[in-house]
């Protein structure tokens, strides 16, 4: 569709946002004339707009951004039942969204997206761009190519070929990614910590789910395993250390997950409900406290682990807004603090951010998206 | 020195052994004449040499390689006291080597380092290549550009110009890097572990170093941190966790280091000697085997965190001789084991290799090594 020359003034401008035709051809380091061949190129494709004249000294100069209609993107999160499915435009706003049951029978989980589709497509009217692809979030491991669902626990799905099946009833290229990595890609197009070339993401659900840019691209790890921090040692105090799914014992996820905080509950007799348990630690209530103590502190530990040993620009925690504004919150920031070694103003930054409805779908929709706008050079 | 176009043909001789000009043009996707040109420059200038003729299919082809006396490189260790001084030749052996105390005035030991560097250039006699470098490998941070020693606790030094000092009284370009990082560095360019491309190293010293190559480059982190696992919290059970020099506690050198086995065998009333510790182990001396049970285990977690999260293709821990073959090299290898979530045919490999006494000098050559070979590619 476009030319390595194009897929460089796009990713450019989504990187670094409008800008002229001199910032671009000095940006990319070629001449100005070959720039503007390009965008004028663009501009006809309705891709390209110039948006504004800005005064400076010298000529004054025509800054030039992405067409919010250049392209629509289907985002389709897998992550939890319900399904999310999305679109958006290019620059991540959402255009429309769609809830449906999960369905984890193959066939029909691609039938009931691609009718999906046909709804988001409806009801984001007409003043959206053509759909140019779908991004797939899933839990578990995709095959390196955003084909194949190799192993997938929670969908019960062992080498699926989710980008052919999804392919064949849309008519659309599909990219499929494991949810955290699809969460931190999202983040790298669309959000404010986009512009790190090292950060780290840690999500809080019923597993812990994480990825890490380093060097501006995800880092898959050489089997494909990086982001499993779920199943780091963690809570190893002798008889304390919990057995876990994975058939080890004291691994995160016994301890800081959604799921861990309400077996703990639920074997206090307390609710297993997030929003009620953090409420009630902000009464004082000590069971809940302990609970909620113990499974931010661990978490602080592993991210302290994490820092000391990689030291990214910042760790992006996602978690329930509940928990968030919680002792867990608190505790976990305080833990990894103090377990950071201090050197002079130089520290990683932690951000706790609250999980929103869309961060999964929205996250799907930014692979298909990195394909538009940076074509094969982004892999 | 050499252009582009022959760094390119000198780092692929490098990496990927001896091989004929149509097999480089193949591996660079160039044209074998302009292959042809740039090889005979090398030759004439005596980096590369016809090294033997391979009878395959079609014409018999001659395999290129680097020649040894191409370049010799010095190496200096500032790790310990004392000081060592190696010169080896562009494949990492080691041609001369020279053992002097441990200067921490800077001026002072640059002086010393001059003189060292004439006596190993003596000592390799004539058949040496000139000396193309310097590197030095120091404890301690040092600036992105290889030039300064920002903080340096056991040198007792705060931005010190070394490449600058060092340049000035030896004439000589000078490479600086932390211990940890030349160490991998070196491994990288001279090792078995070379080829690949994500791996981290891990130094069982007085502290602990660690270091990270990701996707063929070293990993700095955000703030020159990475790499920083000695200060990884681990020993939190309660009362138990000791309190570190870095002001934490549980810190995994708190533990696992030498300085705290022989901390720990002190206070049980032991020979604070590694070797006779090892020995009282392999005798079933009780006490002896708890410190190194302790010591042993709590690495092995540190490293199943590692794995856990950032997934390298192996795991190289260079460690005292008599520590690796112990029951800390066992329990250490058992415990990554078993805390490393299992997952079919792909697991990250542990290799224990024993310290040498020119391991972290070697490293340091490789630092001029790598300049001399890659340019200014490498950074």
């Amino acid at each position: 569709m476009f030319s390595a020359g194009h897929h460089r003034i796009l990713s450019t401008l989504s990187r670094l946002g409008a800008m002229s035709r001199t910032d671009l051809a000095r940006a990319l380091d070629v001449s100005k004339a070959s720039i503007s061949m390009l965008v004028r190129d663009l501009i006809a494709r309705g891709v390209l707009r110039e948006e504004a004249v800005v005064f400076g000294q010298g000529r004054p100069s025509i800054t030039l951004g992405l067409c919010s209609d250049a392209a629509s993107f289907i985002g389709i999160s897998l992550h939890a039942d319900p399904t999310t499915v999305v679109m958006t435009d290019p620059h991540g706003r959402i255009l429309a969204r769609y809830v449906m049951p999960r369905e984890t029978d193959p066939h029909a989980c691609f039938e009931g997206l691609a009718r999906a589709v046909d709804i988001v497509r409806k009801r984001a009217g007409s003043g959206a761009g053509p759909i140019a692809g779908i991004g797939v979030a899933q839990p578990g491991f995709v095959s390196r190519d955003g084909r194949i669902s190799l192993a997938s626990t929670a969908l019960g799905w062992v080498n699926v070929d989710v980008a052919g099946g999804l392919s064949a009833v849309t008519g659309l290229p599909v990219f499929v990614e494991n949810d955290a990595n699809a969460l931190i890609l999202g983040e790298q197009l669309f959000g404010p910590s986009g512009d790190c070339p090292d950060f780290s993401l840690v999500f809080v659900g019923d597993g812990i789910g994480s990825a890490h840019i380093v060097n501006g691209r995800l880092h898959r790890g050489h089997h494909g395993g990086a982001g499993e921090i779920s199943h780091s040692p963690i809570a190893l105090d002798g008889s304390g250390a919990l057995p876990c799914r994975c058939g080890n014992r004291g691994c995160l996820e016994t301890v800081s997950s959604l799921q861990a905080i309400r077996g703990a509950a639920r074997q206090a007799g307390l609710t297993s409900d997030i929003d009620e348990l953090a409420a009630m630690t902000a009464d004082g209530h000590p069971e809940a406290l302990a609970i909620l103590h113990r499974a931010g502190a661990a978490l602080g530990i592993a991210l302290a682990q994490l820092v000391q040993m990689f030291d990214p620009s910042q760790v992006l925690v996602i978690l329930d807004p509940a928990l968030k504004d919680s002792v867990f919150g608190r505790v976990l920031r305080q833990e990894m603090e103090t377990h950071v070694l201090r050197r002079a103003g130089v520290q990683t930054t932690l951000t706790l951010r609250g999980l929103e409805d869309d961060s999964f779908a929205k996250g799907a929709a930014s692979l298909a998206a990195q394909k538009f706008l940076f074509g094969n050079e982004w892999t």
